[in-house]
């Protein structure tokens, strides 16, 4: 993955192939639940942008034609606000429960010297309910994100699952109100911070060194002991009734994940899980890889949301969904050559044109293989049998056909394999044949 | 299709599937042939992009953040610029001939009184040979073009088929050379001026009486016969070099469309072809549904260009491709009924949930379904049957699956027929072949 302007990186055609193949997947699974594709614009208006909250790393457009021309537009920067704009604009429209993906580029305009991506894709799975929406879609959004990360040729990774209402509602016994999303912000960055700069913060806030010691122990909850120990464990403490609710979602969540055959690598219950946007009210989950991989960082995190739209409807679209950073995911999977990257063509098999005056025969050759389904190549330059063997190999074809004028003549041709090297003669007429028991 | 901000459609969810469909289907056809995808980022310096001309309809970017930054960048208005700025910048690890697809948004920083699209999908195959590119690749694109829109569930359509040599070397013997390219302007609009305004341009541009007439009769060539007589007359003709190589390459085209199996009724060569673009210099082509489809217009068009990165590059990158205006077609398809939209899910069945309680089951009864790869929703909320019945007619689903506590323990489920009415008791250990069988 290189970048020709900083900040906005392209792939070279066999990255930009095993890229779209994860793509591929994702979608496929997607749709395998019953997930509608969607595609808002890419533009929206920035008052729509800027509605629910002060993230000015936006793009704003102008008119080249009309520098003076008024700067109502920007890119936006991530996929939930232009699905909270879609479904309050649409929501006569749409059936609900209203579940959609959507797999696009997003913007964010940060200055060029961050050497951070300034366009990327974002992967995203959500369901919205109107008014209301039942806790087993939670359940079913961790389940297909476990199931399509599965699906997918990666090293192995786990889910941390837990609730919001678990830590709020915990926090709510040591703090004031209003110090809640400042401490779940705080403990959001607990693996990126030391110790004593996590014990500093709490001292800012003037949270007192009892409770601290009593945060400290809750976070480490879920440090002993498998699942269903750590939730017999949170279930025996009585904080609030939030608290309550909360473990009592999770449980929900959880027994549903175990019923579906879920294992439990990949789910994990955590009590440190804070996921800092403070936008979600109750199943909160975060996937990493294990151990030796722990450096990508996130895959992929969501949760549940009390209300989309809260800042453009008066109605109540509650929702859960899910974000996969595959952008990033694939540049470094690549980057640690976990991904094949040795087909810089879609196709299987190149048909080379060994006499370049019969070229419409090859061509022909090459649109009977298509026929049956085999993606072909056919080599159309005038140039040295060496030269197109050699072309073959650099874009990764696993095989090439053959023929001189004679064979064409005879309905013969030569089929190579030029993995093993190994080759044989065929009847053009059982072409299609051969090559498929090839590929099979 | 609806606009939330005018210029910028968006999709309901039944028409994005529609969409998608044919996004697919193009796709899949495109690396049947071995191209590959590319997907070059949205932005653009804005020096590259008004390298190849004067086109100002463009959206520069700045950043909401800093407004007085430099405003260095735009989105691309086309997918040509950017494959050309790709193939200069990276020419050294790409391997030639470059065969490449892209389909992906354009942005066109019009006035929103226009009523046009300000963003838009282009669908671009292009094949870009490093210093020579053989004339057999402009064939290799009609014929990719023809077999994908064939692919199509769409109406009948024709490509006409031309060279530019050949109306430029006609026009050389009759107008100077610096008024060939307005000519070519003019003729690209024929058919939607009057015959008058068309008398009317060229009598501006100073052409004599006597020319015009010529001019005429040369356009009217294609008029009598088939395309075997219309090549047949093209080659009587001996007006200078450029159009004899012009109608060489045109014979050559042709005779491997034929070749190749394309009917007559799908290739028809016309002397009446401009194209307005100028940067083609040999074939040209353009596709448009059959006579009671002629108001959508062009559906395709495309050609030959002899350097792709002439503003950018030293080298010499000639190229060939085609373009599929993806979002006007669909649009306008569904807009005439003629793309089925009925569906707003991608999944074909729907397992309902009778009781809410023992919504786990229902949920592994949807998994086992998706493990052989059918699309499978599970109804999720509390509702009663009735609500999700109509919620899968609603959806399009064509299956339901209904079963109630006591089938569920006795391993019994009803399957639906939502279109038929038709429905039978299944056993579920025999579910996925029961709902096979329906589908196959």
């Amino acid at each position: 993955m290189k970048s020709d302007i900083s900040g906005f990186p392209e792939f070279l055609p066999n990255e930009q192939i095993a890229f779209n193949k994860v793509i591929d997947a994702i979608r496929k699974h997607f749709e395998l639940y019953g997930f509608a594709p969607m595609d808002t614009a890419a533009v929206e208006r920035i008052s729509t942008l800027l509605a629910k909250g002060d993230d000015n790393e936006i793009y704003g457009l102008y008119r080249l034609a009309d520098e003076k021309s008024k700067k109502d537009f920007g890119l936006r920067f991530d996929l939930t606000v232009p699905l909270a704009r879609y479904v309050a604009a649409n929501s006569g429209k749409l059936i609900f429960p209203h579940k959609r993906y959507q797999i696009s580029p997003v913007w964010r305009g940060e200055r060029p010297q961050y050497g951070r991506y300034r366009q990327f894709y974002q992967c995203d799975v959500d369901v919205v309910g109107d008014g209301d929406l039942s806790i087993e879609h939670d359940a079913e959004i961790v389940s297909l994100i476990t199931g399509v990360l599965s699906s997918l040729d990666i090293p192995s990774f786990h889910t941390q699952l837990s609730n919001r209402k678990i830590l709020s509602g915990f926090l709510k016994t040591i703090v004031e109100e209003k110090k809640v999303a400042n401490v779940i912000r705080l403990i959001d960055k607990i693996d990126k911070i030391s110790r004593e700069e996590f014990d500093e913060s709490l001292k800012k806030m003037r949270i007192s060194k009892e409770h601290v010691t009593k945060l400290k122990n809750f976070l480490n909850t879920a440090h002993r002991g498998d699942n269903f120990d750590i939730l017999k464990r949170l279930r025996t403490f009585s904080f609030n009734e939030e608290y309550a609710c909360g473990v009592m979602e999770l449980i929900t969540v959880f027994q549903i994940l175990k019923k579906l055959g879920i294992e439990d690598r990949h789910v994990k219950i955590s009590t440190k899980l804070a996921r800092g946007l403070t936008y979600y009210t109750g199943t909160i989950f975060e996937t990493t890889f294990d151990d030796d991989l722990n450096d990508i960082g996130s895959i992929s995190g969501g949760g549940r949301y009390d209300n989309l739209t809260a800042a453009l409807s008066n109605k109540n679209f509650p929702g859960v969904g899910a974000t996969i950073g595959v952008s990033r995911l694939v540049s470094q999977l690549i980057e640690k050559g976990l991904l094949e990257t040795d087909k810089f063509s879609p196709a299987t098999v190149l048909v080379t044109a060994q006499n370049h005056e019969f070229v419409g025969s090859y061509m022909k050759i090459a649109d009977r293989l298509r026929k049956v389904g085999i993606k072909t190549e056919t080599y159309l330059q005038d140039k040295s049998l060496g030269v197109q063997l050699s072309y073959a190999s650099k874009k990764g074809y696993n095989f090439v056909i053959i023929a001189n004028e004679m064979e064409l003549l005879e309905g013969k041709a030569i089929l190579r394999d030029l993995k093993t090297k190994e080759q044989k003669v065929i009847r053009t007429e059982y072409m299609e044949k051969e090559v498929l028991d090839l590929l099979m």
